[in-house]
């Protein structure tokens, strides 16, 4: 019934403005024309809203503003990324249903979309606000053939492809907070927490969830978060249209999967993009000999295996694997 | 009940070589008689050899040669690993088991142990040879607070306990083969398959399995096995007692585990044992830009992250993350 209600729609859409018999579609689809009918009342439970007039036949009278999997693959260039595409109304959080499909064979490049999470996530164990239908709340499950101790460039990568997107469709300068917050100007607008699992020496797979704040206002935000994030509808003065912004970041993010740069280039790709190189940053490390220990300092480099290196004020260099940083902003405040 | 066998045990023991009664075992553990009976009974089942005698009591003849909790935990010297020991007859995979109890709350240090594996699995999908009684087939959990890309070094930490413990119990010199076996002489003694799951910035859980070939004949190996693997009795020429082993390994576990060395100092740790360093090796690489060619040369060097750095006839050095090494014998073949 899938492959008929998107032929269906594929004819409405190509006949928009004008009526379509049942029985044309039925005679061009070479379905009966009950099928038809299931697949009009299907759409129509979807949200397309769908006139029907005896005689005539039916009108494609308006398309619902969600991620539905039709809509986005319409237009939609990629060759990994999206082949399979799995939409929720609302669901707990896209991570954990992506990793539920990853365990049951889903292939490389699976998307979990969502017009709201009621138990989003962010890094270690934090919530993440997933209001419906105001953001892209989105999980890209990837399955690279690499050690699992290489799946972090995948994070980077995915960052690139936020940033190249939302520059795309909203004329926007996202900049990248390490290791995978994208900011506007000093505001979060998306976080990216990816998960991974399998061997040491090869991933069984990698979820990267990506949410993107895109059309809320200030006051969809709670309160403790209005200060520190926005939405792209925010920073641009206008609604984004989120079915262009997930398939441009869905091509972003096809085009350097294809590619798989490795970490030292894809460092070179994102330095432009650094919020963090050269700033003043306060870092909480997570792990290793410094764990608990709040370091400050300047960001200096970021090194080839994609770690950052603080210089504190007595010159002395920290390399970093993972970590809470905080950037010094212009008031003097961290952000 | 569990509770209660475990005392009732640890009080045959005590008394071991005379009778106790079932009313100085009631009375001294402050239970029933019919919990004792019951506990009695539960011991039998597992295969302790207890003598019954009315008017004299209960008389431990002979314990079983198994791996079972209460046996290892007796004269065990650990703080984290192998607080928590679950034990099975038979079971598809240790892995599998350790780690479907990660998902449900195991803690830190949790040991899955079984007298065989039915579907024992190796490195990037092989299986490994697991038959019951004749080695130790068991996966340690844990649960160290880093980034999921360095749980590598938990890996090597693990091959370094393996060859303190052989090293201890057998008085055999056991090397350790890049990234992850242990030989003996040129026969693979022991295999480990470690597998993560969890944030990139933070593991979840890492489970490590050890497969270790204690008291096989030659026999026991099935023919593409019998010229490539050992087993401790085949190197030291006399049964191994497996509880004072797994003791010893899970003690020396526990020590390094303690102390959380760091990549470059476990590498510098185990730079003595190395089989690779210096050796003339053959290299099929996971990942990365040279997946799928074989590389021959020597490998030179372990770098402080733990990874692999092998000089071609030609003076040229590459850095491998992830592969099957082969290392050359003195027969020009290589194992």
């Amino acid at each position: 019934m899938d492959r008929t209600k998107k032929a269906i729609l594929e004819l409405l859409y190509k006949n928009q403005g004008e009526y379509l018999s049942g029985e044309a579609l039925a005679c061009q689809l070479k379905i009966s024309r009950t099928a038809v009918w299931k697949g009009i009342r299907i759409l129509k439970t979807e949200g397309y809203q769908i006139k029907g007039v005896p005689h005539l036949g039916y009108l494609l009278q308006n398309v619902p503003d969600l991620l539905l999997p039709a809509e986005i693959a319409r237009g939609l260039h990629t060759q990994i990324i999206g082949r399979e595409i799995q939409h929720f109304p609302e669901i707990d959080s896209t991570n954990t249903r992506a990793r539920a499909l990853a365990k049951t064979g889903a292939p490389d490049g699976t998307v979990v979309v969502a017009e709201a999470q009621t138990a989003g996530r962010g890094r270690r164990g934090r919530s993440w606000e997933s209001p419906p239908g105001l953001g892209l709340w989105m999980t890209v499950l990837l399955r690279p053939k690499v050690p699992l101790q290489e799946t972090a460039r995948f994070t980077l990568l995915s960052a690139l492809a936020v940033v190249r997107a939302v520059t795309r469709v909203c004329a926007l300068s996202p900049r990248i907070k390490w290791p995978n917050d994208v900011l506007i100007g000093d505001r979060k607008v998306c976080g990216i927490l990816a998960e991974a699992s399998g061997e040491l020496e090869m991933a069984e797979y990698l979820a990267v969830g990506i949410g993107l704040n895109v059309n809320q206002e200030g006051s969809h935000f709670s309160p403790e978060l209005r200060r520190k994030a926005t939405s792209l509808r925010l920073a641009c003065g206008r609604m984004v249209d989120r079915l262009v912004l997930i398939r441009a970041l869905l091509e972003e993010l096809d085009g350097l999967y294809l590619e798989q740069p490795g970490f030292p280039e894809l460092v070179d790709l994102t330095r432009p993009y650094s919020a963090t190189l050269g700033a003043r940053v306060r870092v909480d490390p997570v792990g290793g000999a410094t764990e608990g220990q709040c370091l400050t300092g300047r960001a200096v480099a970021i090194t080839p295996d994609g770690w950052l290196v603080i210089e504190d004020d007595a010159g002395r260099r920290q390399v970093l694997h993972a970590g809470d940083v905080s950037i010094r902003s212009a008031d003097g405040g961290y952000v």
